[in-house]
C-alpha cells in the first residue's frame, strides 16, 4: 500500500498524519495553529521525520482557493483569522517536501473521505456538514466534489428567524442571523449565556437548536437533493440532537419530497460521520490520493 | 443534421416541436394541458404527422421521476394537478412512436439547453430558475445535470419573512411562506390584490419581490456556488427586476464571497435566459439528444 500524507488544517489546530487510509494511520502530530510561518514549519518538520509519501493532501479551514488554474491556488484567502489572510499553504509545503499536494476545504475533504470510506459509500450525491464553532458544508454531486465559483459556504444561507420567540440577533459578523450566526456553537453560547455542552438535556436550547439545524437541512434538500446528509462537528457530538433534527426535517418538508428515503428511512438519511472524528484527517489523505489520480 | 422531437410538458400547455436546435425549429404545436389521455394523444398525433425523429425529449412539470432505474421512470408523480398524479408520460409516447425518449424536469431541460446553447455556454456549474406561477430550479454541476435523490425543489426552501413588514402568510399549500409561497406570481397577486403585470413600476411590490428573489439567490450561491444564475419565467419578464435583484444579492452577501464574478461582474452573473422563451422547448430537444448519446 502506498503511503500518503494528510494535513487537517484547522483554525485552532493542525493535524498532520501519514498512512494509507482508515485503520492505518501510522504517525500523527497535533499542534496549535499559531502564525502561518511557525505552523507550516512544524508541518514540514513532521513530514521530514516520516517515511516518504506519494502525495500530501491539505484539508483547510477557509475560505480557500481550491482552483488549480488560479494564481492563488492553495491559499487561505479572505479569512478574518489574524495573520492568515492571503496565506499560501500549498506552495511552501510542496517546495519543501517535493511531492504532489492536493488541496481543498476541510469539509470537501471530509465529504470525499465519507464518500470513499464512510457513511457515503455506494452513493453519488452526499453532503457533509460540520456544526461546531461554525457551520461548513461540502458536497459530492454525481461522484465529484462541488466547487463551482469558489466553494460552497453553506453556513451562510439565510433562514426564517422569529425574533419574538428568539430575540438573539445572531453572531455572524457578515450576516448576523444567517444559519451559522443562529446555530453554531458560539451562537448557542451567546444566546444562553453558557457553553452548549453545559446545557442540560431538557433545556429549551436543544429544541430550538434542532429546529434551526432542520431548517438548514430542508434548504439543502430542496436545493441539492442529496441522497444522504452526514453531520459532524462539536455541536453534533450531542447525539440527542439527531432524532430531534430528523423529526423536524420530516415535519418541515410536510410530505412534499415523496421519497421513501425521507418518508420512511430518515434515520439512515441524516447521520453522523461513518469515520467519526477521523473524517477530517482521512479527508486530507483522500485529497492527497486525488492529487495523483 | 439529425432531427429531434421535443415536448415541453407544462401544467397549463404542452408545446411539441421538431427540429435540430436553436434557430431550426421546423414544426411546432401548442395545445392546452387537459386530461393525460387527451393531451398525450395530441402529442402523439403531432409527431405522427412529422418527419421521423431520432429521439424525443420530454421536459415536464413536476414532481417527476427522472431515474431511468426506477419502475416509475418517466412519470409525473405527486402533483396536486387534477388527473395528473402518478401519470406515465414516457411509456405511451415511447410505445406509440418507437423512438428513444429522454425525460426530466422542465427546469433541468432548460438548464441543459442554456448550458449547451445559451447563457451557460463555456461554464460547468450553472443554475436555471423559472419564477412564474411557481419557482423551479435545475442545475448543471461539473457539466452534468443534478438529480440526487429525486430532483431539486428549489422553490420550496425556507427564507426570512418579516411578518410585520409583510403580513401575507404565503401561498404554498405545503409550506406557506417558502420561497415560492412568498415570491411566485400567485403570491404577488394575492398579496397585492392584482396581477403582477398590472402593478406600476413604482409600486412597493417590486422592491419586496426583488428582496425575496435575492434571498433565494443568496442561498443558492451559498449552497451550490454556481458560476452563473439564469432566471426566466413570467415574473422575470419584468426586466426591471434584474438590476434590483443583483444589487440586493450583493448587499445580502456583504462581501463574504470574495469572487470578482460577484463583486465586479454581477450584471453577467445573474442573467435572463440566452435562449429567451425557447429555453423550454430547446431543453426538451437537449433531453432527446442526451437520450441517444
Amino acid at each position: 500500500m502506498e503511503l500518503f500524507g494528510g494535513i487537517e488544517a484547522g483554525g485552532t489546530k493542525f493535524v498532520c498524519a501519514v498512512g494509507t487510509g482508515p485503520g492505518d494511520i501510522q504517525a500523527e502530530s497535533r499542534f496549535p495553529t499559531t502564525t502561518p510561518e511557525e505552523t507550516i514549519r512544524q508541518a514540514i518538520a513532521f513530514f521530514r521525520q516520516q517515511k516518504a509519501v506519494k502525495a500530501i493532501g491539505i484539508a483547510s479551514f477557509g475560505p480557500v482557493d481550491p482552483n488549480p488554474q488560479s494564481p492563488t491556488f492553495g491559499y487561505v484567502t479572505s479569512t478574518p483569522k489574524p495573520y492568515w489572510g492571503q496565506t499560501d499553504l500549498v506552495g511552501p509545503i510542496k517546495q519543501a517536501l517535493q511531492v504532489p499536494v492536493g488541496f481543498d476545504t476541510d469539509v470537501n475533504g471530509a465529504a470525499l473521505s465519507e464518500y470513499r470510506w464512510g457513511a457515503g459509500q455506494g452513493l453519488e450525491n452526499i453532503i457533509y456538514l460540520t456544526i461546531g464553532t461554525g457551520i461548513g458544508g461540502g458536497a459530492i454531486i454525481n461522484g465529484q466534489l462541488l466547487h463551482g465559483l469558489l466553494h460552497p459556504e453553506m453556513g451562510h444561507m439565510r433562514l426564517p428567524h422569529d425574533l419574538q420567540a428568539d430575540p438573539f440577533p445572531g453572531s455572524c459578523p457578515y450576516h448576523g442571523d444567517c444559519w451559522e450566526g443562529m446555530t453554531a456553537g458560539p451562537a448557542m453560547e451567546r444566546r444562553w449565556g453558557q457553553r452548549a455542552e453545559n446545557l442540560p438535556l431538557d433545556h429549551p436550547a436543544w429544541d430550538l437548536e434542532a429546529y434551526y439545524i432542520a431548517l438548514g437541512l430542508m434548504n439543502l434538500i430542496c436545493t441539492m437533493s442529496p441522497q444522504r446528509i452526514i453531520i459532524g462537528g462539536g455541536v453534533m457530538a450531542q447525539a440527542h440532537l439527531f432524532p430531534l433534527v430528523r423529526q423536524k426535517v420530516v415535519t418541515l418538508l410536510n410530505g412534499y419530497v415523496q421519497s421513501p428515503t425521507i418518508l420512511e428511512q430518515i434515520d439512515s438519511y441524516i447521520v453522523p460521520p461513518g469515520l467519526g472524528n477521523q473524517a477530517g484527517v482521512l479527508g486530507a489523505f483522500a485529497l492527497g490520493m486525488a492529487a495523483v489520480g
